[in-house]
């Protein structure tokens, strides 16, 4: 069974992972943070990478650094489920995937990350007659408006038309600009995170959803992001190529 | 059978009841317009008014005070479907309504009208931790947003909540208000109108929606509120009367 | 603040409502279930009616009239939520509502008994030229279809328009039977429960749904029924009441 | 502008690509039926194939032996939309498609054509713990249930799968088969048509679906497949071929 050696293990997503790994083929080796052990017995990411078969790492982007460095010691893959990554982090990535495999994502839901690469091929396949929508919904507490994973969603849409997001979203205060991409944000209760993308057309709508029901589809994404990872040659990997798109 | 005058019977949905009458068990006794006969013989409002069971009036707010004139001297009812009234306008209604029975809506669909008395019961029976959204699509071409029926729908819902819309309305730019409704607009297509209200708290969600196929839904309505009032006392009545609510 | 006793506090919903409880506004006075007691000291249901505002029972039919006895010894309202319940079970709650405060529930929700109640109204208000169907989608280890709560809306669909739901429930083979209820259910995931009731006509159509995110939702349900039954006179009550509808 | 020689001009579907065309960048150069000229002066399917740059057939399976010849001898690409083809056409069409272009498509909807190839890179990306059903609504007079669209999109996400449709459709009766692809209907009002697949796992759910709003999206859908066909090289291609997937 393939052994995974958590880093930032003391977080929400190192916890969530730690309790996905077993009913999804996998046991964890060790687990570390910044502040030393968590789980098992390994002082430090490198011997911890020396004693796993795959690294995953949901800690913070100040760490990543060292946690390749560990990774490219031991010569082991790595998956970065890490947010928050500047330029910089991923120089750094690309520089290290030439000796080991790395799977990076901003998310980690295989649901997600294969609505979005639907929603590129719907985009591309139909003509500018169809518009194209965003909405969302998300429970009462969220702060943003909308949500990374509609803006994912949103890009991935304008990939699909060869364009720049950030050339044709609008706000919608008024009458339709003929190209664009909207986004409608509705929140309230508990809602974990529902996500869907209109594209409609004269007489017809195509309708491309998902629904989160916990945050635990994220911790299941990356462990199985990790067992698809362990075993394949150095390289940069998304969660795309996991499922095989 | 059921004989309705028309007045504005060239106009838009003049014609749509003109086609809806026959199935829905009414017949057009004639119809007028502002330039004068459209449909049989009658050479004014109020010859037509002489010659039918009820009149249905989706004309324009200037043509008001002549039509209630002209229902009121020959007693008939009348349905007003007109938009745009002022508060004059609904002063006449009132002062016409001691004589004969009147029913004014700003939307004759069966379906809206009682949808907005669901969202309003459902408002008033929930507590204060049920969040209230309000979502809805139309057609590329649709000026305004949110649609005038979005906002019916809002006003049921704080209606609902004893308070005034105007006071909870809020823009998505960051972390919702308690208490608010927000509304949401999406745009695209020929989506002749879809609209949802959802109640959301802890753990669950309610979903009250609506969906427009085309516009003959209004004429059919405006046909059903015109059987209903011919032979009522005098009074003013709504859509809402009509479903019994 | 209001204290509640537990009855069948051992069991799933006993838990649930334990940890509902304090967010919800009320403490747990104690909990005793068939095997003893489970939560504080109290021996048995009497000696816990007697040191509680208001019982709240999620335990067996068998065990059924031995509550109601104790709670009208100790002249204590009682939620009932056993489920299972034959029609001995409400002859015994209807003579001892004569009594004490009784409200008895085959589902807690409060989203799910709105809903309800405002489909029998839609039923009502609207023809029978408004088709109705019921979908609903549940976790793919789930044993019944449709499910209680589908026929739980489609008994108040067939309440609204007069009529007993065995009477027009139809298998979906061919063409449908006019006046027919059809119900569709969709297995899948870990769906905790989602309801749609969709009433159509010519060019329009009402979709009135609730979405379940966990089993939480039941235990809320009930202690806000709790604490709505302390203080009112004997007699029998539904969720429908607690709604205010 | 590309000129169209209408096959089953004097048909439902014949006349609504006339209708079409124009907006869609088309004009008709002619059209006939079993009967003769319908539109135009051609007097055989001959004549027009000569006189137009790409021939749209929606007639009748007797009839497709002439019409590929017709196409054959003057050189002409054809789309066939006629529906009912049994095994012997099939082997025509392949015949043919050696000298001549030819689209063949049982449904010419952009639309659902994209949802179906969607639908078959889900199934295929997703493992066997996403559970596949197929929901679909339509207006009340519709006879068959599933809806020969929901079966295709069935029949898409088993070829995802590599499995056989036959092999596991079930019944809903009670307990889910895992691996089994599930179908519901809904039928009611005049909804045109919906199509929705739900892929549902362990805490989250996609859905994709489709809506019709009337029968016009397959007129479009098979006059843009005629501007595709049209200088093609010979060979047989679908919808998909069209939509570039």
């Amino acid at each position: 069974m393939t052994r995974i050696g958590l880093l930032g293990a003391a977080g929400r997503m190192g916890r969530a992972i730690a309790d996905a790994a077993p009913t999804a083929g996998a046991t964890i080796a060790g687990g570390v943070d910044r502040d030393g052990v968590v789980i098992g017995s390994h002082e430090d990411a490198l011997a911890l990478a020396r004693d796993c078969d795959v690294l995953v790492d949901f800690s913070a982007p100040s760490a990543l650094a060292g946690h390749l460095e560990a990774a490219r010691t031991a010569n082991r893959p790595i998956v970065i489920g890490t947010t928050g990554l500047a330029a910089e982090h991923h120089a750094l990535i690309d520089e290290a995937a030439a000796d080991i495999p790395i799977l990076q994502a901003a998310n980690t839901s295989l649901g997600v990350n294969l609505l979005a690469r639907l929603v590129q091929q719907a985009a591309q396949a139909l003509g500018e007659d169809w518009d194209i929508e965003v909405v969302e919904m998300h429970h009462r507490h969220k702060v943003d408006a909308p949500s990374g994973t509609a803006l994912l969603l949103g890009q991935a849409a304008a990939g699909g038309r060869g364009i720049d997001l950030a050339d044709v979203t609008t706000e919608r205060t008024g009458l339709r600009t003929p190209g664009s991409i909207g986004f409608a944000a509705l929140r309230g209760g508990s809602v974990a995170g529902d996500h869907m993308v209109v594209l409609a057309t004269e007489g017809e709508r195509i309708e491309l959803g998902h629904r989160a029901e916990n945050r635990g589809i994220f911790a299941r994404g990356a462990v199985r992001a990790a067992l698809w990872l362990a075993g394949r040659p150095a390289g940069r990997y998304t969660m795309g190529d996991v499922l095989g798109l």
